[in-house]
């Protein structure tokens, strides 16, 4: 407890935009986030007080910093595993906690996982289902597996880092054996997957509360460019509302079923031939639910903290019947705006004319940034834009965010 | 400039409520903001990493604060005058400026100005007036000039204090020149008015650029009891659509012609003879906008922070056909449930878990909580609700204020 406030004090390891973002929500609440920061130059550090900057994979410094914490949340999954479970074996409230967060960290436990509770009937899975898959490394000739696998489901294939991949890092498709043979041989533990044939990408994203309360947003869209997730739309356009309930459905009962505590993300292909099969898990705040902090009644940043403090839920419903969200993407790229090229004859204008800019011509577009440093396609930012026609507010949520990080095109 | 993220640095004196939702707005725009708070326990110091504790009062206090900051602004309207001219002429870019800030200090002053505004045609004033007013401490005999002001529009009159007033502390009702005899005694600078017949209380809010760009949010109606706001619903429902258009132009006017930058709130008395009077002028983010977080596009703490950047003002429309915000007063206390009285059988809970029930029974009300020391009557937090049915969204709004802050009624 906070003596000052007489409330509970929140941690969140990790001081990116997440927690960053997470802190904005939790002032509303009365809460000042405690955060644990690998810098004291990280998003989330630049903009809190109670900053304790030291290593995530260090158990004393997670049991420092949790002295004082009523509940510790986490804003990525790379804390280790056995520091989480050390951490509530000390008293320390974790949530989500180890059980579950073991199925964000590692594939191949989440492909086990979700696919036993895919083929449990009409019930959990109800006509949710994996991609074949096989854990390569659990086999004494990943080559030979590999072999096997690919004459069972079809070349190409899809490979896996079990742990660490994000944003298309730690993913490879892969045409053959051969192809495939560096990556074997980098000793990377990795699952391979068939790669099925995609219409798009959909994310169905839940918070559970330790009570056990469950709250579901709208299924979106998440448009992926390069690997990377460069707009996301709400709700997802002309989806079936059966398979979107399904996967709402599914996205509870997995949320359940693994304890999950906080927000759980459910990232989902959508097949061409109108299957959905779960792609990936995550279990904090997720890329594809920032269109919540204007687009919903209850941001997610909101209800991540309210889960963790078991609170009841926020309501979900959209403040508007279409929201789209656009990535802040480090320039110069062409990943929002593939027919566009910057203007050579045009100098570059700095961040703060380009928000002048952007302001004056969008003026109803919300603007996310996140205090990061620029790399050509780090996630530096989010632009958000609200209305009622799909193409208005898509073509403004992108031309902001493509002019915002890249400046006039031609 | 930070050099960090390359985007101006704003500083703000004060850390009272305001400082602390701009703090939670600005970040969304890349902003770290600079707070000179009283006390590193103050409401926003608490939640902001770039805190200075010092005096506003103290003219060092304040250069040493400025120094590094591209524009300085205020949570509040008590630092001396001649300081704020002092750091513009030693370079500071200050926003709200002193000559506009002057008619936020002084009634005296304001009123002047206001009631030539309002004599200057069809123009500025278009159908809005000034209550009838004397400054009574510009006059050698005080006494004997409140007694030809009684006889010249009638008893009871309004003594108001020029300086330093806010929620009913420094206004007087008085009955005649002997029942003002003690605060006339006191030496503090007075100013008498009308008392007017008020069918109501408004408000008109706006914000203004050093460019010169204004943009008005729909003119609310403020409910208030013992002289402290309560509620305040967006739009004033069943305010003819003729005068919100004048108060708005009015709160424009004000706006340009005071060279006022940043956020502005006129508020209004609409007498129950149909006039718009107006009441009183705020210079800063105020309580009667506070509904505009969720309830408009652009907030006025967003807004407030574009506007002394000179950024592109954000469009300012309603999320909601009816917002409603409701201040949360330390209790106990019937502000906000005049007919209700504790309960006297039940054992009050903590404030944490008044949250729990809250959040429960009213999962679409918002709450946003300052992190300041429960006081009886002292603004410690709002709440909002947004819906289309005024009586709905207002029993919402009541109810969970009143239930946040006092606990169970009868």
């Amino acid at each position: 407890m906070d003596p000052r406030t007489g409330l509970p004090v929140v941690g969140m390891v990790g001081a990116g935009q997440l927690a960053r973002m997470t802190h904005q929500a939790a002032i509303a609440l009365g809460q000042s986030l405690r955060i644990l920061a690998d810098s004291a130059d990280d998003g989330a550090a630049v903009v809190a007080t109670d900053v304790v900057v030291g290593d995530y994979r260090d158990l004393d410094d997670l049991r420092a910093f949790a002295e004082g914490c009523d509940v510790v949340t986490w804003d990525h999954e790379h804390v280790p595993n056995e520091h989480i479970v050390a951490l509530r074996e000390a008293g320390v409230s974790v949530h989500p906690g180890p059980e579950a967060l073991h199925y964000a960290q590692d594939k191949a436990a989440m492909r086990a996982r979700v696919a036993q509770l895919c083929s449990e009937s009409a019930g959990a899975g109800r006509g949710i289902d994996s991609p074949r898959w096989t854990d390569l490394t659990a086999d004494s000739d990943p080559s030979a597996a590999l072999v096997a696998f690919g004459a069972e489901v079809g070349w190409p294939l899809v490979l896996k880092a079990s742990r660490g991949g994000y944003d298309g890092k730690g993913v490879w498709v892969v045409d053959s054996a051969a192809d495939a043979a560096e990556v074997l041989a980098s000793g990377t533990p990795l699952l391979a997957e068939e790669k099925v044939s995609i219409k798009r990408e959909l994310a169905a994203d839940v918070a559970r509360s330790p009570f056990g309360q469950v709250a579901a947003w709208p299924v979106v869209e998440t448009v992926q460019r390069d690997g990377i997730n460069v707009e996301v739309i709400a709700p997802a356009p002309g989806l079936d509302p059966e398979l979107a309930a399904r996967a709402q459905h599914f996205a509870i009962t997995l949320a359940s079923e693994l304890g999950v505590t906080g927000v759980l993300a459910v990232e989902l292909f959508e097949t061409t031939d109108g299957r959905l099969l779960v792609n990936e898990l995550a279990m904090r705040p997720h890329n594809s639910a920032h269109w919540t902090i204007e687009g919903s009644r209850t941001s997610q940043f909101e209800q991540h903290v309210r889960a963790v403090l078991d609170y009841p839920l926020g309501t979900t419903e959209q403040t508007a019947p279409v929201v789209v969200m656009a990535n802040l993407l480090g320039g110069p790229h062409n990943l929002l705006a593939p027919q566009a090229s910057p203007r050579e004859d045009v100098t570059p204008k700095s961040l703060d004319e380009r928000i002048h800019h952007t302001m004056a011509r969008w003026p109803d577009v919300k603007i996310h940034l996140y205090g990061k440093g620029m790399r050509p396609g780090r996630k530096v930012g989010h632009v958000t834009a609200l209305g009622t026609s799909l193409e208005d507010v898509r073509a403004r949520a992108v031309a902001a965010a493509d002019y915002l990080m890249n400046g006039e095109r031609s």
